[in-house]
């Protein structure tokens, strides 16, 4: 490690990545291909075309082109933020009285408050070259909700958001920042579509669920010229696009001659770390490098850990495509309790599948221990983390304190996913001391996983 | 201007300044002395050590050395948000269609949101080293009471903050990013003073004022065994440690050979514009360069544009020293319907004095029109503004504006003081459409300055 190892590593303009980096190329054993859920046939790029963008189809389908170009828009709207800042958590490290040296990739420099801009500002490029009018999409925090409304902005096109709508009513200023870059936000279940008014119908008291959101996304897409409906993680072009922030991530270390021990990055659909662990992860699966990277995942909805490596619905409702992924089962309902995100069900598939290769290992935390280690690293580094990436946060204390007790001077990376500025009804629960725990019982995740569908 | 100029310049660790700068020390005119409140003469630096930390009070009267070294402990400090880029606004240019270059310090892009957390390290400090167990202050809007609680968590000190009862009520959030940090917050006014319990005697429902919550602040610190008060604006030690803004401003201008023709600021107490403008207005009291500097303040509380230039209360309280000063009185109570910060009714006295010598101008303008620049703003660049540094955006488009009239290739420099993002009932208002501009009548401002005190 060189001497001028400065806090912060900026990557010059010169050196930021121009193109993605598509993992699946150099997956000998490639994902899985989506299941069509009436058929339980393999998919065609046809089937999806009239749901999403043409040419995110094609990259959801492209498992052997390596690199793909970032498009010049795309180039000039991730100039607003990127390069991210690499910190070397120095402060962190004092604090911990540990030998460990510790980094993180800071993705939440940005209004949208996530690394979910990666793949907006990408989705929304390739909407309007496709001539479209606008999109649609369901958020459940709101963090995808704000970065697509910001991508839209910037390329003039129409943005429909359905949000869940105990979120709508429990996070007023996340729906105004999506009302400020101009998208409609509406509460799910609504009266703008059929499955919505079916739903009221049936349950007039209902506070949503992100499955019946993204179903009102897809009626509205599909039933409305000129529209596609566009996801902020799990599909395989999402993760395409977040590659973004590990090729940053590790232009950073090369340029001050740091080789990392370990990479951390939390997972609920696996786009983060799905993007931040991609070109590590590559150079595992060409053998040139060998890596320790962990996935910390929610205890109260713990997919990896605790989950099957099957085809399942990627939605409740059971009319989006079937993955195989690693899964508890759509049935399944994390506690009402947790606060800190992290809340589907399955895992993307190319995630899933290097898992099952033994690529990295998973971990579950349980929420009050992921707020302890988020507070403990706002005090340090001054950083107020988003409940999701503090998952990440606990496994790289956890790891670092590992390092003293052995006295090990490891290089630990994680990725530092978003800020929690809105995420504080989540850190009023810890602060008042009033946050629990939940651990689903076997039983539980057993019955969730009887509504497995059955495929071959 | 050289052509390899990047989006967003950043010093290096060593480019950064290593001292403040203090205006006055180039002032010949020297801004007037405080008055004690009960005397009405001069205050002496003895008068101010049982409310104030011994080091700040020196600071407050040192008005002759020129550069004052920063202490290592808060340079670093300053690494895990310093330097703040010097942003090209390329996006907002074109959004305008200006041949005006437009450059802006971004000062929000820390966990408090604002420039303030630049003076809360370097007052936290001295009064650690002075040996305090802890410090008190009031907050409105709640960005200076963050950036103390982060401020004092660093120094392991203990921070109460008195919280105006409306704004502890409407803003829960900040509240809960103060909590995390480990401050008391406590809404004001409160049963744990006297003056507190007086005023909830005479007024039970009453929610609170910044007066009440100064007194409060200032009752407690002098009450207890080592404790201090601190504040976030005005004083003249406040503006020296923000300095840091317009010297990082300046060498970042240098780098790339970039002289700016106009420097923008928004005005409250002084402390933002007072610090980004500090070096270029020493160039022109020394006489070395001319530039046209803009403060921006709200038509609803117009100190500078006007108000007039006297000694008055820096509280409505009318128990803090008096400060020569733009004013339009300590008894001007801002409409309620004003929702975009600055709401002080005096300035910081280095401003005024400079103001009164003519070596800058200041413009008001309407909320509706501020948050109109504010929208346009996000829009181009993907920040949320504070409502706040919008008084600053709304002047800078103007000026950009005039150019593209005028066809003129000016230079634009202005301080982006903080962003908006728990500022979001404000935003409602505007995209509601709820948003009014309220400017009081020559009527209300004479009947105020009535109760200006009389001195000499």
């Amino acid at each position: 490690m060189e001497k001028q190892l400065p806090y912060k590593i900026y990557l010059s303009e010169e050196e930021m990545p121009r193109k993605w980096y598509n993992l699946r190329a150099d997956m000998k054993q490639k994902p899985a291909a989506l299941l069509n859920p009436a058929t339980l046939q393999p998919l065609r790029e046809e089937d999806l075309t009239p749901i999403f963008c043409e040419e995110l189809v094609k990259q959801e389908f492209d498992d052997t082109t390596k690199f793909i170009d970032i498009p010049q828009e795309v180039l000039d709207f991730y100039k607003m933020y990127r390069p991210s800042p690499l910190v070397h958590a120095t402060f962190l490290e004092k604090a911990l009285d540990t030998p460990a040296k510790i980094f993180y990739k800071f993705e939440g420099n940005n209004t949208s408050g996530s690394h979910k801009l990666n793949s907006a500002i990408a989705q929304a490029y390739y909407a309007k070259k496709q001539g479209l009018k606008g999109v649609t999409t369901e958020t459940g925090a709101g963090q995808w909700g704000t970065a697509l409304s910001m991508a839209c902005r910037y390329f003039g096109l129409d943005c429909k958001v359905f949000m869940v709508k105990c979120s709508y009513e429990q996070k007023p200023f996340r729906r105004e920042v999506i009302r400020t870059f101009g998208a409609s936000i509406i509460p799910s279940p609504s009266d703008t579509t059929e499955v919505g008014r079916r739903i009221l119908a049936e349950h007039p008291g209902t506070t949503g669920s992100l499955g019946c959101a993204i179903s009102e996304a897809v009626e509205t897409a599909v039933s409305n010229e000129g529209y596609r409906y566009v996801l902020g993680s799990v599909l395989n072009q999402v993760l395409l696009h977040q590659s973004v922030i590990g090729l940053e991530t590790k232009a950073a270390l090369d340029k001050y001659g740091i080789r990392p021990d370990i990479l951390i990055g939390c997972t609920g659909g696996g786009s983060n770390l799905g993007g931040f662990a991609a070109p590590f992860l590559g150079e595992m699966l060409r053998g040139e490098a060998s890596y320790k990277i962990i996935g910390a995942e929610p205890a109260s909805c713990p997919s990896f850990t605790r989950g099957v490596f099957a085809y399942d619905f990627c939605d409740t409702g059971n009319i989006c495509p079937l993955a195989k992924m690693y899964t508890v089962g759509s049935q399944f309902i994390p506690s009402a309790n947790h606060a800190g995100g992290l809340r589907f069900h399955g895992m993307s598939p190319v995630l899933s599948e290097l898992y099952n290769q033994g690529l990295f290992e998973a971990r579950a935390y349980e929420q009050t221990s992921v707020f302890e280690a988020a507070e403990m690293f706002a005090h340090a580094e001054g950083i107020l983390p988003a409940p999701e990436s503090s998952h990440a946060i606990r496994a790289a204390i956890d790891e670092a304190l590992k390092c003293r007790e052995n006295g090990e001077e490891k290089v630990i990376v994680f990725n530092l996913s978003g800020t929690g500025n809105f995420d504080l009804y989540a850190y009023k629960q810890f602060n008042d001391g009033t946050m629990t725990d939940y651990i689903p019982s076997d039983e539980e995740i057993a019955e969730a996983l009887k509504a497995l569908p059955k495929v071959e």
